[in-house]
């Protein structure tokens, strides 16, 4: 049975494993929390640090390959195993381009990708020298996630509030619809899943849900598409990537960042896809063919946080009202303690009827609700 | 987070533990090899020994509820956790009645279930009492399990073949299908699986593949319903059961045996039905709402057995070809160690059309074998 690892065992380790326990093969989890979502499933967890040399190093070395499913993990050490012929899902050279936006921003121009106009910025004074670009986001080259590290300059009276340290400063786009596509690649072949429509709220300004396959026109369709392919192969790296795109008002698609690993746009690939992105990881992981994007059904998925004003131990309310939903598969991630935001789980809806589906995720972001036990 | 507990860790715990991380549940898993595939997938690995008294109890008394994946278990002990408030599925006066072949038959004609005729045998000279019986099925009462303890008397040449032991000999069903339906049940309300086809092969007279919904006309289906449904009922105990029942040439319906666990027949619940037998399962023991059993597509399994003459580390050749397949799912259960006739996984496949269902089912068959490697 090979050996494989992953670095980092939050919920996309965990749903990893799900998916690893229909094939032979045996696993390894780093995570320096040992509660964490994915400890408990995999044959071997090691307590480490993802970030230290030494810890990822001394983890991968007797493994046949590894992975991530954090960006921010140690690439040196990543780099050695490779060189020592471990197999990395991602490559390091590829993970090195995406984990620093400035280095992607200068890839996808290099490429030729379409992506928003930007500039480099070394530190906030950097900034007052495009203002061409305003109304601009502004996010920080390293370590920004989850929307921490991006804010927006729509003038020179925010210049003030920018980020004193290497940054990329980005035209903002008018965006009217966000999409994501994730690909697989073997390293020979590409397998590309259904686009996916993220769609946000229009006050919050916080992802809503999501619906896949989106509602495009071919010829859009097909540039996103391809688009996506191309990102990947110039990545040159096998595993699986989910490249998030805005189509703008007039119709223009450009690259808004790539991620290269299982993405939380394609968790409804579990249920409503015959491959999900987890068993097509392994698949790749294996080397066994890629597997089929093809969907079941289509699909939502409301994303279960946890909510403001509450913090510690998690209490699901309305679990119970969703759960009796005809159509919905609920994915609890296990995490105890809930803070405001963070990702408890998340609720796949699968349906025909694309308007029944968003009326059944608009229903479910409203019963159920993450918030702390009182009695901690 | 509630604490459940599964006796044993074949591939059975292994799918409910991969259902069980959809939500917050702490659970801990027995079994005597620490090597089995369900060991490395719970919270808490107990080795120990679960037909022993002493390890089914002390791994019970601190859970919340315990369940099984294989019938032969310490009843005293889950009769002793039940009586201290520990919820026990299937519950132990349910398990006591199905364990025992000829408890399960009286249980049947005392409650006017449909069952084969049959007869109480202590030691093999008692055959010969029942000639009006042949050609009878001689079955022991306590411990047989996948066709071991089974025989057919054909007449009174055969008698000599019989057991020597407390056993039951019924009279052989000219059997036109063989049904199975999964029940569940969380002691108020009860839910019913699509009914499944088991087909045999012609010649070998072993279990070929599954299909489910099976073709049934109306009347025979809901007759075959409202059997499994009175055998649950009656078993008077929450859990999934499993009621396998034949069809005979006239049109006749009787219940061959109830299993009170997720069962084989029921594995392509996992993609073919919104709530699988194992999410149904964890519904159950958590308190949740039962799930849907309504099937998303119709599906057929094929077991992946262990070639016969192969004895040793396991080797899947064929394994690519079928993962090449557009609509197929391969469940591995991990197991290192092959030998004739092992369950070593299983593949669902899904479709609408039903011969194309039957034809995959086939060259399945025909493409995946599982042998030994030589260099063990």
């Amino acid at each position: 049975m090979q050996k494989i690892g992953i670095l980092g065992g939050g919920q996309l380790g965990r749903m990893l494993l799900q998916a690893a326990a229909n094939y032979p093969v045996e696993t390894f989890v780093m995570e320096n929390d040992i509660e964490c979502p994915a400890a408990h499933l995999c044959h071997h967890f090691i307590n480490g640090d993802i970030k230290n040399f030494d810890d990822v190093y001394n983890f991968g070395k007797e493994l046949d390959a590894i992975t991530i499913e954090i960006e921010s993990v140690n690439e040196e050490a990543l780099q050695k195993l490779e060189s020592e012929g471990v197999k990395v899902y991602p490559r390091p050279s590829a993970l090195s381009i995406i984990k620093n936006k400035i280095l992607q921003k200068q890839f996808y121009k290099e490429n030729e990708i379409p992506a928003a106009e930007f500039a480099v910025t070394n530190n906030v004074n950097d900034i007052a020298n495009y203002p061409a670009l305003f109304p601009a986001i502004h996010k920080i080259a390293m370590g920004g996630y989850d929307g921490r590290g991006v804010i927006l300059i729509k003038n020179k009276e925010d210049f003030v509030t920018g980020f004193d340290e290497p940054a990329v400063l980005e035209r903002k786009i008018n965006i009217d619809k966000e999409i994501s596509i994730i690909v697989a690649s073997n390293g020979n072949d590409i397998a590309v899943y259904p686009a996916i429509e993220m769609i946000f709220h229009p006050l919050l300004n916080l992802l809503d849900y999501q619906l896949s396959p989106a509602e495009l026109d071919e010829k859009t369709l097909w540039k996103l598409e391809a688009i996506a392919t191309k990102v990947v192969k110039k990545l040159n790296s096998p595993g699986i990537f989910a490249v998030e795109m805005f189509i703008d008002k007039e119709n223009n698609i450009c690259v808004n960042e790539t991620a290269p690993r299982v993405h939380n746009s394609g968790h409804h690939t579990i249920e409503a896809n015959y491959s999900s992105q987890f068993d097509m990881l392994w698949r790749i992981m294996l080397g066994y063919p890629l597997g089929n994007t093809k969907h079941i059904l289509p699909a939502a998925i409301v994303n279960i946080l946890g909510e403001d004003e509450y913090n510690g131990a998690a209490n699901y309310n309305g679990l119970e009202e969703v759960l009796q939903m005809e159509n919905v598969f609920v994915h609890v991630y296990g995490k105890k303690q809930t803070k405001p935001g963070r990702k408890m789980g998340h609720v796949t809806i699968l349906g025909k009827d694309r308007h029944e589906l968003i009326r059944t995720a608009h229903k479910i972001k409203q019963i159920l609700k993450v918030t702390a036990l009182k009695n901690l």
